[in-house]
């Protein structure tokens, strides 16, 4: 049996091999097989690491191919490992198959000895320089290979040593401290060493080698690697890649330097090389902000002759992978060596920019600059974005639920809230959580931030909904009412005291931060435009209003996919006629109260249905319980209770204590799954069918006036198709009295949602009474699931956090079960219905995963929130492109 | 094309044809053909109903086969309808597939007119009994064919024309109006009916008979019939046949008479003729309870030749049919008819009894004998019954949730309950609804009312569990918490009033009434013994202590399949360290706590495995939120807003308040779907550490005493393998530690429960971490199909009523829907783990029809509450006859 290749020399491999010899490894190679000026190196597989991380032993025969490799830069380099007369120095590096900066572990320097490094002063005649880089090796070996078994060894210790050194010495900075001073310094380091670990530093070369692979594979399952995977949603099972490479040296002298250059502009994505350039400096100089670099330009003017060959590299590696380029670069007395280079990350705008300038280039096709820009990446093009310029420090951190920034007052209520907006204050509504009584205080706030819930609460949904910078899940936040002010992480922050919200990165500050505004460039209608002419998929908006409406189609919106009808009755003029109907003792207050609604919610569609000009609009029957529109019943006991204490005899008392018996009786343990939807309406019908008046009375008299239109009626929480059968024969004959009394027929459809389990299961049945199913996975993945996400915040980041679950699953859909449960759906509906519309009206109807999913089970469309729509639009069309095997596979 | 036969003369059916010619017709064919003294008719089938049902019209051809057939009947009695000389009389009886006694309509004496009336007179010389017919005849005719489209035709009206014209008479009873009276009468009804309905009362017979025979059609969809057939679970859509007979008559005279009897005793089972006999009177008397009927005994001594004849036709029946009888005979002028037979109705104690000794007798099969009797029958077997013998009226009617019966004092609350029960009360707990909190009430009551829940209600499981007589869902109730009392259709019982509760039939009475105890013959030995021989499926129990384990082992239970540990939190003495556990601040008080109650529930464990001697003992670890064991948010913001206005610097103040806050941010939204199961486990591992710590401990502990002993731990609420996999990594830690200590191995498993809809989707990842699967049916339904049985109480009579649901899927497994998830479930587990343990233990694992689906999944067992073994063993029984195509068609 052949051994397992194990190691492969840079010009063994190639651009391709990312996979197996990490990004940074198969970018090298690709360079050094192009020609470019590579210092020599070989790399040790991906699958290497695995193996280790499975079995703490290293794979048969690695040692020895490392050792051969090693001799091949050896003698590529003229220079031998641990050879006092002419030492090689060298790098060992992670790299993983994706990008994952900073997380895993790197040992520079490798080598040295009090022996080789002679010969390192020897060959450079500088011994500051020399005895530098051995202090450096000496820390950032003990630091980072060996303080996990020897935790004395952490760089902390060494840097208190040198302190003290330097305050020895008077020296300010390490620069000041002179050759013999860091001679000093480095015996130092060793008796310390010898303290801390019981044994003498590694002086063999090729001890220090070993033992630094090791610690580079043990490091890509350390803490923070295994966070950043989660986070990014990278597989955990992929391994790093170790890169072994000659060092060459940016710190040499003032004809030495470093630097890290795109090709093109990361922010704006202007085709300009943009960068930074420190002179007599290593990397990670630049990396510890010891020194501020300077723009590339610098370079211009400094090495003109060393700029142009650079230019001209960064010319050619865009040329040749055809993509922008992050390129590190170290020019080493004069010469200029390149390190690395990767696909550049982008904000949105340059991802934009550049895919659609590259298209205009020749350099790639449509297909490949759709693939290469990430879908939540446009959201960032519609979104002001707080401005950190001065690098504030966050007092908390939650989740990025509703995305862009603001600062305010903070404000611990609704009523609060409306009332400092009103005087004119800009408003940060801070609440444990939030309820549908709090829209009015949302709606009134230019932020809000909760304690509890995630990314489809309730406030994280009317946060996209209405495009409201929100963070929800801020679990570290108290809220104190009666002090009223909150405390996070031990700073208490007052009622009407200004706090800031990055709603984008989740980040709360206690100080006043300036945002900058949206950009909405040419490209971007050119890159959409595109992205339509290859999807498949439609997509529409969840719009409850003219104004969302027009955001909708303002975006690319193809018709409303849910239009919540929830908000209908709120608002001050129409609560009275609201509770009157919940409270009515008899048929005829309650008939009186729904008549007084009917005109008001006829004109609320008559506005959708005129901005959408004969768009399909899907108008969900209302679905929440009754109660939501009544008060808690906690803060009603309380209230009768402290009326009670004050004045037992207080007139109010009787009537305030007639709604406390009636908010009991509608009381629920889970409300959830208790008495709404379409139990609500057969259970009471009055309240849809005068919904079905105002939709088909609204539709008439927008057809009167000229305009086309399509109203979709759906019926939400069916569970049987008996509950479709017999509330809809009920709501097709008011639609058709409508109808008559206005003299005119409308186009309608009746339809249902897909939310219970049991529904998709039994949609063979289900889809023989409905023209159109839509998909509602929030419910269907929490009763799916069995998780509420209102009260999944104690359990879910810990879920995360540990693996258990993958992904989010109320954020993107889960594919093997809940995606089971709708794949049922649509092949036994398709069955009976062939010609039934199928589309998904759940938040994952805006995320790129799920949107993808959706292609693939074959729906028609998919609609979510008007700032998601181009997000949704681009999603659709890279499965397309993916299908075709067309795309490009971008760097995470 | 020829004609479909609509009409079936006697001698052309038989009594396989119950489909078509109903019950009654087939059985009057049967018996006719067989020889028996059968008055002359024939039957129109259940086809013709339901054509009639679905267009409005009769079927083609029907009045012709009509005029017909009764032109045979003519013939065979040498009498006409409308003869005036020598008129027949006819009943039109309705007779559908099964029994529904009562529910739909009947006319007798058809044909009866001015004209044939006289031609009766002169044929029995008994004017009084001419017109006695004649009046009974109008009422009816024009109740029940006619009152539909004229309302005043009501049977009310024309009893108070006759009770005015009895006071005018001065009679008090019918029979003292003689006939000149009763022929007044009948012509004050015409003038009546020409003023009701604006017409004179049909005289032609033939348009009598066809108003009749409508009449009997439309009869099968009245109110009270559907309502029947749905609680009675009888399909909507057999339709009814038509009875059409010759008239003979029991009140010609002192040789007349009528009665019915059973050929063996309905009630006790004994083989002796049973029933009831009255001389000179119509069936109808008897039904109307306007005379009190004798013993079959009298007819011995008054008839002995007639009574004779009568026993030798019942036992000849009895042979045919080999079924016990219940027959309907008239004898008229000495001469003896058979008017109707069908298997008899029968208590659970009589049709086991009946079952065994057919089969002693060689009469029928053991296949024969176990599908005869209804599985839910032998819970009867096991309970105290309520003796109603004084005729006591209920004041209400609720869902018979808990079987059995008991009188006693009203308690409103839990403490009240527990107080009256010490000072030696026997206490009926009335709640709106019961929680966790209601135990200690409940077990110190003999039984418990509630206005909300259903049969899977908090307190519908307590009352099954604990055998306690209950009803549920009672929503007529309105209980005063101010006034200490309930108010339920008017009437009011104050706290301390009896009332008696019928859990068997769901009956509340303000009375009190005596009970009778179980009988447990050897004949229910002797069956069950034969339901073991034939089933597949094992049976276990739902026990959660010894004493339960014992009930189940008494009643045949293999094993336990869920013992829930909820109640080892329970009990004064533990629920202090309870609190501490859940309340605590630190883990060093969080640790303390856990390890006072360790050898507690160890001691529990120890108990239960005792009892179950080496049988396999299911434990299913903590599953309630933690919430459930602290005081409820409501009743403690009350308590808080009281102490403070009481007493605002009340030292209690702070702690209460303490406690306030910690139940407010546990508070749940939707607590079903929220911290519990598996989640609670894996947030906060320490409580399920201790149980398995108590569980394995205990296990040892019997081990070492010599005895066998199983456990087969359950972690509950998985949604996900990765959930199972990480907690189980911990717990099997638990187990071997324990074990290590303990010095001893024992034989144990993990598990899981699927009652989550993506648990029983992803079983192919589950499967394979899983040794054995439990169907928790009761939250797979919940979360199946949206519906939380704590809040379904609104809606779910409703959907029962309308058809919406055809059962109560919290009932029966709802095969169509939950039954799919199930079915994906078995089959992706079996394909990974062929030898995995499957079982059910929601509540539906002790409900008939469930079990059967339960054996076609192929699942290893099930298990239900100890009371429902019997019902549950002999459900498996049945499964396997039935698909071995030998078992019997039940009559319903």
């Amino acid at each position: 049996m052949s051994e397992t290749k194990c190691v492969y020399l840079f010009r063994e491999g190639n651009a391709t091999m990312k996979g197996l010899l990490g990004g940074k490894g198969a970018n090298l190679c690709e360079m050094t097989n192009i020609g470019l000026p590579v210092p020599a190196g070989f790399t040790i597989t991906t699958e290497s690491c695995n193996e280790y991380s499975k079995t703490g032993e290293w794979p048969a025969g690695l040692w020895e191919q490392t050792l051969s490799a090693l001799a091949d830069v050896e003698k590529d380099m003229g220079k031998k490992l641990g050879d006092a007369a002419n030492p090689l120095l060298i790098s060992v590096r992670s790299g993983a198959k994706f990008s994952m900066p900073g997380m895993m572990d790197t040992v520079l320097n490798l080598g040295l000895n009090e022996e080789t490094l002679k010969g390192i002063v020897a060959a450079t005649g500088n011994e500051r320089f020399a005895y530098d880089a051995y202090r450096r090796f000496l820390m950032m070996f003990s630091d980072i290979v060996l303080s996990e078994d020897f935790p004395k060894l952490k760089k902390h210790s060494f840097e208190v040593i040198f302190d003290k050194l330097k305050e020895q010495k008077g020296a300010k900075v390490d620069t000041e401290v002179d050759a013999e001073g860091l001679k000093k310094l480095c015996e130092q380091y060793k008796v310390y060493f010898k303290e801390a670990a019981g044994r003498d530093f590694p002086t063999d070369p090729k001890e220090q080698l070993k033992l630094a692979i090791t610690a580079v594979f043990k490091s890509w399952n350390n803490e923070r690697a295994v966070i950043y995977r989660n986070r990014e949603r990278i597989a955990h099972d992929l391994g790093t890649a170790v890169n072994i490479q000659a060092m060459v040296f940016g710190n040499m002298g003032d004809d030495c330097g470093t630097g890290v250059a795109f090709t093109r502009n990361a922010a704006t994505g202007d085709n300009k090389l943009f960068g930074e350039f420190l002179k007599n400096a290593q990397g990670e100089d630049v990396v510890a902000g010891v020194r501020t670099p300077e723009p590339i330009d610098q370079l211009e003017n400094e090495f003109p002759d060393i700029y142009n060959e650079f230019a001209a590299i960064a010319q050619r590696l865009e040329d040749h992978y055809r993509e922008m380029q992050d390129i590190e670069f170290t020019i080493e007395k004069g010469r200029l060596f390149i390190l690395q280079c990767r696909a550049g990350k982008r904000t949105g705008v340059a991802a934009v920019k550049i895919a659609v300038e590259m298209v205009g280039e020749g350099r790639i096709t449509k297909e490949e600059a759709l693939t290469r820009v990430p879908p939540e990446a446009l959201e960032q093009l519609l979104n002001p974005r707080i401005k950190n310029t001065g690098n504030a420090k966050p007092i908390a951190t939650g989740m990025n639920a509703g995305p862009g920034g603001a600062s305010g007052k903070v404000a611990l209520d609704s009523k609060t809230a409306i009332a400092m907006a009103a005087a004119g204050d800009t408003v940060i509504l801070v609440r444990k959580e939030t309820n549908p009584d709090d829209l009015g205080g949302m709606l009134a706030s230019k932020g809000v931030l909760t304690q509890l819930g995630g990314r489809t609460s309730h406030a994280a949904l009317v946060a996209r909904q209405y495009g409201i910078p929100t963070i929800c899940g801020c679990g570290a936040l108290k809220i104190d009412d009666a002090a009223r002010s909150f405390t996070v992480n031990g700073v208490t922050v007052k009622e009407g005291e200004v706090v800031t919200i990055d709603g984008t990165l989740g980040l709360v500050y206690n100080v006043e931060l300036g945002t900058e505004p949206a950009t909405m460039t040419g490209d971007f209608g050119t890159f959409m435009g595109w992205a339509d002419e290859y999807r498949k998929l439609g997509v529409r908006a969840n719009a409850d209003t003219p104004e969302h409406a027009a955001d909708a189609i303002k975006l690319g919106g193809e018709g409303i996919g849910l239009c919540r009808t929830e908000h209908m009755f709120l608002g001050s003029e129409r609560v009275p006629f609201v509770r009157n109907m919940i409270l009515a003792e008899n048929e005829t207050v309650r008939d009186e109260a729904l008549a007084k609604l009917l005109p008001m919610q006829r004109a609320d569609f008559v506005g959708i249905f005129k901005v959408m000009g004969g768009r399909p609009v899907t108008v969900r029957l209302i679905d929440p319980p009754l109660h939501e529109f009544l008060p808690g019943l906690v803060e009603l006991e309380v209230e009768v209770c402290k009326m009670e204490c004050a004045n037992p005899n207080d007139p109010a008392l009787a009537e305030k204590k007639k709604l406390l018996a009636a908010v009991h009786d509608m009381h629920e343990q889970n409300p959830m799954l208790g008495l709404r939807g379409c139990r609500l309406s057969i259970y009471f019908p009055g309240i849809v069918k005068m919904q079905v008046a105002a939709i088909i009375g609204a539709a008439c008299e927008v057809k009167k006036s000229g305009m086309d239109v399509h109203p979709e009626i759906m019926i939400p929480l069916i569970s049987t198709v008996n509950e479709l059968t017999y509330i809809k024969a009920q709501l097709e004959e008011v639609a058709k009295a409508t109808m008559a009394a206005e003299g005119v027929e409308v186009d309608y459809m009746f339809g249902t949602m897909i939310e219970i389990p049991r529904a998709a299961l039994t949609a063979d049945e289900i889809a023989k009474e409905a023209q159109f199913f839509s998909f509602g996975t929030n419910d269907l993945t929490q009763m799916g699931y069995g998780i509420s996400r209102d009260d999944a915040g104690k359990f879910l980041p810990l879920y995360i956090e540990k693996q258990i679950f993958k992904n989010d699953p109320t954020e993107t859909i889960d594919q093997k079960g809940i995606g089971r449960l709708m794949q049922i759906c649509v092949e036994d509906a398709r069955k009976v219905n062939p010609t039934i519309k199928l589309g998904i009206c759940g938040e994952h109807g805006g995320e790129p995963d799920s949107v993808k999913f959706c292609h693939k089970l074959g729906l028609n469309y998919v609609s979510c929130s008007p700032r998601r729509i181009p997000v949704a639009r681009l999603a659709a069309a890279q499965a397309v492109i993916e299908e075709m095997g067309k795309g490009v596979q971008r760097d995470k």
